[in-house]
């Protein structure tokens, strides 16, 4: 159910209201609207009288919810959703460009790339710590102290960073860390979805390996019902019958989801294609067809990288990178 | 890397062993196995010297692992795995029937459809508290107040049970529950994984909906390499391009699983099909095709159900599939 | 557009009938059924009034179809259609065996492979003379030749003979073979279908690779829309992202099948699977699931079949599967 | 079999040995090289003596083919191919825009947008006249009607003509058409294949719904093989788990074709994502990823067009994405 107050409602009374619906057993989230305060209530809202609700005098409307996507779908918002990172601007027309190593390996590896990627025109800096691997018996991140050197990275080159989360007990460790990232094996991972939807931080939602649109959208509504505006998409690749890419990257996708949604949306074309020569192809086209950024893996050395090398860029192909994508950019303003 | 020690090897010179190996900053799990005890180190291990290793006078080899399914794969471990759920016995030619509602309800509607599935020749009883939903405006199960209700029917009918867990803060929760179930979008929620390696309780794991078999034996050896070879293994259909059927059930699983690995391997056709009408085929084609067991969904209202009930057998179609299934075991012997 | 005649019309005016119907460019196949004859409008109707030609007296009803599957599917037609191949009944409860080689490889082994199979209990003989190969340098059959050595078994034998077509263009070669069977990658070959449909000669149509059922249904409609209601559907495996078999037997789709539409239903677990070790298991759940009949390959010497011999069955595992699947009959009756 | 001829070889006594080696029962190909001829044998080689064959004097080289792409990959040529369609090139770089309506409707339809497409910047012109559908109660299609029309425009405008062909016997009617396309349906009906590779006429060959690239390059291979070079890919869409598109368009396809085969690859983004919105977004995609040429469908009047309606452009959306095009490629240089 969702209760919309009206302009400039009393917060105390709305604080009253609050707990009142909560006395029926369900969660009630307060989101901020611009113009309006809304109360979503998850779970089971069937006992609630909805006159009785609309006869409080700060309430506009309530209206249960047949739509799953009432906060993350482009019905109820019209305008794009900006998120600020660290001063970086996503969504609404602005491009960001994220780039990092697959995975932190030393203070020193990270704080090179870093100034590379940067020098190169990079926004923000990626690097995994915490890397879910499919066998138990590879190397699996330098975890805490991973996030550490990449919090080192962030105070030397001044670039917000992003790191993924693996279990809702690691929060703690990413205090410094920008932005949240939320990998394609977890993004039905009801339970950490809703505690990073406990806190403002911004969560960039990998799109699952086999998951619909829809569901993309369902799971940025679990963050977002728990009162976490700041939903950022991610295509990285799905699963199909083809297996000479690693993943086949839905460009599709791009366009479907923003026009389904006001969040940001972005690609991943190092994870879905797995090669580092359609890296280039691939993140040109996602530009072209609307991605609000890309994210991809850059490595000084990716022969020795300890994962994942074969997709990494050198510095000096994310430069061209760069350079080219500016240019497809002014090309379908 | 897999540190085999010789049989009947000193205790205490196996633990100053493993300490020794732990201060290369890898994992090092005991497993104690029927002739030899193994050391698995999970980690980066490629500083440690094997032929050092292999000088320890209780060591009788010393192997870095390139099968990455060495404790779940067939290779290394010919015998079926038999294990025991509270008398009843999974895997070897056993065969064990799971029903339950998919959900909890109440204690009365637990208690009562528990004694309905036992009387027609149930074996365990299944029954949702922790509920992954797609969307977060949905009923998500009674959760820890669902588990204390299938606690009551099992202590009323002396049946085991089995839920799903779906974060590792539960785990105190699941006490009393005899078989901890991961269900398919968490199969490769690796920390998940790796604390129910560090206790004993069998666990039983789904596929994921575009997991491939491969995939599923890694998460299971996630769960081995902490330590508990208790693992089930349960096909429960798979996404594909097909939608007269909500997931495709994959039937040629069942003897490929048991083919590759000596644990238990049963099916869950409810799950795959999502219609009732289908339920008694399917689960009739795996038990052909050698599962060893099933897991179905039976409920005494379905169509009052608080979810899925569209593919709940009534407790009296149950009783007709237990006889049939009865039957086709006899005819494949 | 389908105009039902009233019962025991008068032929001429029916053929009257038939030909102002064509005059409006549209394709007019007279089926004739257990009570009436019905005229199948295959092509664009709209400029056809119907209130002009329900104002025939012979005309019991004219509606256009919104119902894509019309004569295929189970509405217009509650009772198994049952069809007669020399002899051997297929659909309505009746359960056929099909067995042979995947390729005649020459008259000595056909006839050998014929003589073993039909002492094992196999109904109808299969083999492949003309043969889709994905390259072009692998040996595509011995096509013409391989047809008539295919006959020498039938007369040999006295067993009918199914062998697959490839183009219109072969269809006299068939004129001795009992079925016609159209391969998976032929599925949606329309133009094949519309051919087929103009004889009588009943029609095995495969299931492509990624048809969902109801096209299916539609590509048996195609054939039936121009006058043959010969058509058997057989499910032999759909491709999905698992690798660890060739296809994904869908197990499901037998049921389905049988629930949607009146024609037999058979499976073909040997392409499905590629591995003779899994036809046992997938013959039996195939069976299980209701299926009126299995087409499998058998060969006396798998390691030097020319094609597929790797899922090839032995004549004495032949045998036991024949007698397993009866013994599965039974208990599932 | 590949027996390559020595440069300047005799022509008399290269086809006294091609009429040679069809006495073992194998088809021979000649294909004239830009240095050597060689010869492509077809069918089962393993009775040639290849020590035999390379001891007459005007054979360089016999090999038995072990890569069945041997004439579509890159391996032995290098150059990109560039094929002339009337005047038009495509591929080694060129951009080819095809456009125009999914159906033929009427002359006067046809050569309306025919102009239209062409003021825009179009190069080549597209019209379906025998129409696949899944359905056999839709409009097929105005068939040798249809084409007629077409080539009517095509003597108006002086554009090149595309149209789909469904079967062999339909060849004639090609006559005036400049590229016969093979659709995705038809993409492995290999006597289709042969009978086009036995002329010379450019043949745009669609991807399978789910083929893999390496069978496209094979079925590519089977119309090289019987002698025509003449060979266009183009990626279209491939069915996956996706349904918010009708196909997910794999982009990733075209840098992966460009670098497996020297052959022209272009998009048809129209027919992968169904829906007119995604069409610009998906045709910049493709360029951006390296596309030589895209496909779209254009209609005046999409709300009344016979087919596909949906996923028409109008005449002034396709005169914008042209331009956009135009600068996307200077972008990517």
């Amino acid at each position: 159910m969702v209760v919309t107050l009206k302009p400039g409602a009393d917060r105390e009374k709305a604080d009253k209201l609050s707990d009142f619906l909560s006395s029926y057993g369900v969660k009630v989230n307060m989101n901020h609207g611009e113009d309006n305060d809304v109360l979503v209530l998850v779970g089971d809202t069937h006992k609630i009288d909805i006159d009785l609700i609309e006869s409080f005098d700060i309430v506009a409307s309530a209206v249960r919810i047949s739509d799953p996507c009432v906060l993350s779908g482009r019905k109820n918002h019209k305008d794009d959703t900006i998120i600020d990172v660290g001063g970086v601007k996503m969504g609404g027309g602005n491009f960001v460009t994220i780039a990092g190593p697959c995975t932190v390996e030393s203070e020193e590896q990270i704080i090179g790339i870093a100034k590379q990627v940067k020098a190169a025109g990079a926004d923000i800096l990626r690097g995994g710590a915490y890397k879910p691997r499919t066998s138990p018996y590879t190397f699996c991140g330098l975890r805490k102290e991973g996030i550490e050197m990449l919090v080192c990275a962030k105070r030397e080159t001044g670039m917000p960073i992003i790191s993924e989360i693996m279990d809702i007990s690691h929060l703690d460790v990413f205090e410094d860390v920008d932005i949240i990232q939320v990998g394609a094996r977890n993004m039905q991972n009801f339970e950490l979805l809703h505690e990073l939807g406990k806190q403002k931080k911004p969560v960039l939602l990998k799109r699952g390996l086999s998951s619909t649109l829809s569901e993309l959208l369902m799971s940025a509504e679990h963050i977002m019902a728990e009162g976490n505006p700041n939903v950022i998409l991610c295509e990285r690749g799905i699963r199909t019958f083809e297996n000479a890419t690693r993943n086949t990257c839905d460009i599709s996708a791009i366009p479907m989801l923003r026009s389904l949604s006001h969040l940001p949306v972005i690609a991943d074309p190092s994870h879905a294609c797995g090669i580092s020569d359609l890296v280039i192809p691939l993140s040109l086209a996602s530009v072209a067809a609307g991605a609000g950024g890309i994210m991809v893996e850059v490595h000084s050395n990716p022969e020795c990288a300890l994962c994942d090398g074969n997709q990494a860029l050198l510095p000096s192909q994310f430069k061209t990178l760069v350079s080219k994508i500016s240019k497809i950019r002014k090309a379908i303003e």
